[in-house]
């Protein structure tokens, strides 16, 4: 393991989270996912702050997440759309969703939403490999 | 699709994302998968504020992903551990590892951290399936 230094490490998950570690950017994504595109639904669909949302999606769409197109010119209003890369977010929001499933219990009577698998809800589940070596990564 | 609601969205990915959902947090289960385990050390790494760090511990320790061992009583002084919940994050880092590898190019001459594997750095790449009905789920 190389020594600590005295700055903060630099790994890919920093670089991530620098985009996406705050919860409305990806809870935004997840919207697309449930085909949900227009900034109204997304911010009710979320609970986001309005003005925090702008923010986020502005910030997911220079880093070429997320394109936005106009779908009304008077008055102005955008839709947002998943590019290649922020569908690829779909395997982090299955790992989200693989953990939770199995560490975050819902609360009494609550019934949470899943994106429908055929006639059940997905439950997502994960195998991992080193692309490197191709090593199975253990649990 | 269900009917979109008036309230945000139930889901499992929200629920985790509450606790998880700000870099802060993730960063600092990182450090703890890099075996670091001391307050100072886990914030020169991941370069949080003391204060925001301090309430993120607390949250992660109090929701049963980490807990906290005294390793000096003058002056007092914690360590933290990841429990077996904690553990399971590694599925959670390693697919925002894997997204960040694919999409988010390191800065020229950067050199980034990945956790050793064998002689390399491992490259994690998942393969994804349902736990209900066993089907693998398409990238």
């Amino acid at each position: 393991m190389p020594a600590a230094g005295t700055q903060p490490r630099l790994c890919p998950i920093a670089d991530a989270l620098e985009l996406l570690g705050e919860r409305w950017a990806l809870l935004a994504v997840r919207e697309m996912f449930w085909g949900v595109h227009r900034f109204s639904d997304i911010a009710r669909n979320t609970g986001a702050p309005r003005d925090v949302l702008t923010v986020r999606l502005r910030r997911l769409v220079e880093a070429g997440v997320l394109e936005r197109r106009q779908y009304s010119e008077r008055p102005p209003r955008w839709s947002y759309h998943l590019t290649p890369a922020g569908r690829d977010l779909s395997k982090v929001l299955m790992a989200i969703h693989e953990w939770a499933d199995l560490h975050l219990p819902a609360g009494d009577g609550v019934e949470r939403d899943a994106v429908p698998h055929g006639d059940h809800r997905v439950a997502p589940r994960s195998r991992w490999s080193c692309a490197t070596c191709g090593e199975e990564l253990a649990d």
